[in-house]
């Protein structure tokens, strides 16, 4: 392989962060406290309190007991057996990291408690859960699963009491956006959710949510890696200051000094016995069962408050950007656009001579990306992956994986970056000299999906459930089509996947004004290639048509026309896509120099 | 108005079949009644206790005592006052045919009861119902509104107690499909349902809708209009025969000897007995909380039965139509195609002579389906609407209404017919000599979004909520569209429109292959034109996709190419319109003669 020109990458490493050696005497270790706790059997999920998609080191249970780091995953530990239950992302990594000799992988569907958690669990037997790391849903579904079978019993949890050496918990610094960043004050949202609260059945709402309460208190921190969230509780009471709990080592006179007047400040120690209070004053609480910790809603229930389920009430009002919000997201694309472009011209001019991998690729990229000093980090690990493994949806590349891309092989890179102005998230598929008719075929469709999103226009109420079509009409007619959705909520400098809204069939709310979505269909197959095209975009008030949406495209960075088979456009999808490369010239092309402006020149030139 | 060249119409009506002076008597004799038997208010809907859109003369209570005839509506009657709530199909009718003196009429949404029901009961009073005109999902929803408010009573209908001219039941004859029709034995249908009752926890299943009865038997009537039904009620067993209950006037030894070893019959004053003695010996029994009567599992549950609330499980495989119900349909919709060139013949030469009228043109089509005489029925009334007329959605023309349609406006008609072989339910929206850019415009996306539909191809496993998008984005991009579904599902010689599957947001089950759908996109301009285009369709498995479904498109008379815009179609979309011309007129042209045969050659000619 090449040595890369580049500085190696901040954002993204490339080794397997796993010892399988590792697994047998944690697993023994485990099995000790599980035994002289009384159970069983012990549930290690991926996910902390937070529900994020990364969990700081201090919460890598799952990692710590398995080898596993992919993003989701959940263990059962028996006395004899155990199980590592993963989405079909997974199958490949997962067996990869553990220690097949010691855990059994099962690949099982996104979403929900697999019914083989049974097989780790005797007949009559006792499986510990920790009730911080299971939503009240989770909690309900698991002992859907194991009724008549074993006895589910909440317990703090056991991995953490054999976890000797245990990373200390995350303290970042703490930034507050300024309100040409935020748009809204913290005091109005807070408003805003006061009123909420007025109108509902309910005294009080807990936040749970980095996301929520970081767009709450226009508040953001480094706790995770890829989001800039600061990790902590809030309680917001129906009048009067919110109280967020944080870790007392993040408890500064500043941030104190910062939220004065806003919100009271507490140790994340003290959120039980608020919640305690909340109930022996019999308040009715809402707590999201998609999302909390089914602690919360337990120790609410056993202090006497009434438990309201119901949808965190800040994903919506986050969902719906205000106008410094939308700019501050045009401007982290603008930047994400002159970084592509000189990605985009480098990948072009070293492609065809087949030296480049998907490691160097994703140092390329970053290097370009961090060229903005404003870049802080990647939203999430680059996608990269050459000829085949362009076909994994989700895969991440690392030394062991790490390819050769053959000139003549498509390239799919998938990535995203946080700028302090906002947050990318782009795939583009990529030409390095030439392709099939099947290739231009499959890129043409899905391409043509990626436009009819790009252009619909529809009523007020619509919602993903229903557009998701659109994106996938033109694949259907080859038989074909792409095992995800279309796409998702993106945050404002915050998380790259965010709810409650994106094109999907499982996306039943309406979209609205302000609400950013991805735009990605794709293709893949397997052992083959894989194709995907993303942009994003912004839901906004269409223009002249009164109770009407459309959307308004936030990515800038060329398409690759090289891999279009142009008879199967038509004149008006040719049209948009000579509109939007004459967009992505003139808003990109003054901000560059050189070989990387002439290279887009030529990138954006109309077909 | 031009005198008609045609007989009078046999399946339709112009009149307006009331008179508001009666309303007044008898809400007097029924608030007696009420006060009688100790009811501050009584309920009266327009459904009888099988929820078909045609109820039998004797079913008609909401017109006995209101007057008005639409096929949907509720009335409440207090001791002072009196309410009729009526969806948007009917605000101009309802009040036309009630008395408004006595009867204030409430425009409300289809589906659901309206909270202004409680304007009619007072306070702490007594609300009845006849629990045979519910379903137990309406009886809980009239629950839930009057929560608080008054008690809700079941009770003997009141109507009835005073309705001293009241027609007999019918008692139409009754024939059985042979297996050609048919195409599945009732022994084969029952054995079936054997089978999903033993895979549930159930030991019995009610069934109260005459289309899964009529279906299961094999067996047509004519005791309705427009539908080609048997009203009865049955319960079938886990194992051994199901049970017919039958108004007594119907069980004839004929009747008997043709079910002898498929089912045992008995008189319908029968059916509380059995349902008790379902109780009494503690059977689960499945009722559809959605059609069938609230009576039927209060019954049930008084008796020690339990009732398990499920979908009708005759409605899935009804849908999925066999080889013999499709070639029947193909059959019917040959005939119609013939019945429909004829019409569309006469219709081009005398329409822009500016003195056709709506009732005219009902009568014509009628003539020209009845020339065929295993055409039995209209399988509804025909919807004629010129020009302005055309905007309203489900107008019906009566002799008050009847409108001249003048040269140079559309003329929309939407009709069907109930062939032996089958059922036709097809809308054109017609040329008379010009059009505007506008009504071209609108026509030609509405065209594209019936060709979307008609050419869409899917994985098995997509629903109607899902591809409904489909027939709507050629208008939501003008910040248009129609307020109605995109697609019903229709019944093979049954009723024109049937569940489970539909193309619109509200229908979330998958298609599948053998269901019969409409596809009728629409746009309405109100006080000046309405536009629909309908064909049916049948869901087939892609050839040479496997795992994909798309269409076979049923209807087969032109579409008036004049009103196109030829600008806005795409290549495909003008190849699907004259294949599709060019099926039309190699299936319809050898069977018709000299005028029409050269009208339909021009007709159908390539644009």
């Amino acid at each position: 392989m090449t040595s890369s020109p580049f500085p190696p990458t901040r954002f993204q490493s490339f080794d397997e962060k796993t010892d399988p050696g590792q697994v047998a005497p944690r697993l023994a270790a485990l099995r000790v406290a599980m035994k002289q706790a009384g159970f069983d059997a012990f549930l290690i999920p991926r996910a902390d309190a937070h529900r994020g998609e990364s969990v700081p080191a201090s919460e890598a249970r799952l990692a710590y007991v398995t080898g596993f780091t992919g993003s989701a995953g959940l263990a059962v530990i028996g006395s004899e057996k155990a199980g590592l239950f993963v989405d079909s992302r997974y199958t490949l990594q997962a067996p990869a990291q553990t220690d097949t000799g010691k855990i059994d992988v099962h690949e099982v569907n996104q979403g929900g408690i697999s019914p083989d958690v049974k097989l780790y669990v005797p007949k009559g037997g006792r499986l510990a859960y920790d009730p911080w790391l299971h939503t009240p849903g989770e909690v309900r579904d698991l002992a859907e699963k194991l009724a008549g079978h074993a006895e589910i019993v909440p317990h703090a949890n056991l991995v953490d009491a054999i976890w000797s050496d245990r990373p200390a918990p995350p303290v970042s610094p703490i930034e507050f956006l300024g309100h040409n960043r935020a748009g809204r004050t913290a005091a109005d949202k807070i408003a805003y959710l006061h009123d909420v609260l007025a109108a509902e059945p309910a005294d009080a709402a807990v936040l749970t949510l980095p996301e929520s309460i970081c767009w709450l208190f226009n508040m953001r921190g480094r706790d995770v890696p890829n989001t800039p969230f600061v990790l902590g509780f809030a309680i917001v009471p129906e009048s009067g200051l919110p109280t967020l709990y944080l870790d007392e080592a993040k408890i500064t006179p500043d941030l104190t000094r910062a939220l004065d007047g806003i919100a009271t400040i507490a140790p994340s120690a003290t959120l039980a016995e608020a919640l305690e209070k909340l109930g022996s004053d019999k308040r009715a609480v809402i707590v999201d069962p998609q999302s909390a910790p089914a602690a919360v809603a337990d120790i609410l229930r056993q202090a006497g408050a009434e438990v309201v389920e119901k949808r965190d009430p800040v994903l919506g009002p986050k969902s719906r950007k205000n106008d410094a919000e939308l700019a501050g997201m045009r401007e982290a694309h603008r930047l994400d656009g002159v970084a592509l472009a000189k990605f985009l011209c480098w990948f072009d001019a070293e492609a065809p001579k087949g030296e480049l991998t998907e490691i160097g690729i994703v140092t390329a990229l970053e290097a370009c990306r961090r060229e903005e000093e404003t870049c802080i980090d990647a939203s999430f690990d680059t996608i990269s992956g050459a000829g085949p493994n362009g076909a994994i949806v989700h895969y991440r590349v690392t030394d062991k994986t790490d390819r050769r891309l053959n000139a003549g092989e498509l390239m799919l890179v998938d990535s995203g970056a946080q700028y302090l102005s906002g947050t990318t998230d782009i795939t583009r598929t990529l030409y390095t000299g030439s392709a099939t008719p099947e290739q231009k075929d499959r890129y043409t469709r899905v391409l043509k999906g990626m436009i009819a999103i790009s252009t619909a226009r529809f009523p007020r109420g619509t919602t993903g459930a229903q557009i998701d079509v659109l994106a996938r009409q033109y694949l259907w007619q080859k038989g074909i089509t792409y095992n995800h959705g279309t796409g998702h909520g993106v945050g404002a400098f915050l998380g790259v996947h965010e709810g409650p809204v994106g094109i999907a069939p499982r996306y039943t709310l309406p979209l609205e004004a302000g609400n950013i979505l991805s735009n990605e269909p794709g293709y893949y197959k397997t052992g083959e290639y894989g194709i995907r095209i993303e942009n994003l975009l912004v839901v906004r008030d269409a223009e002249d048509f009164p109770g009407y949406l459309d959307f308004e495209t936030l990515t800038l960075a060329p398409i690759d026309t090289r891999l279009i088979e142009p008879g199967l456009l038509t004149a008006d999808e040719r049209d948009w896509l000579n509109d939007f490369h004459a967009r992505v010239w003139t808003e990109i092309g003054p901000l560059l120099q050189s070989k990387a402006k002439d290279w887009l020149k030529h990138a954006t030139a109309a077909i």
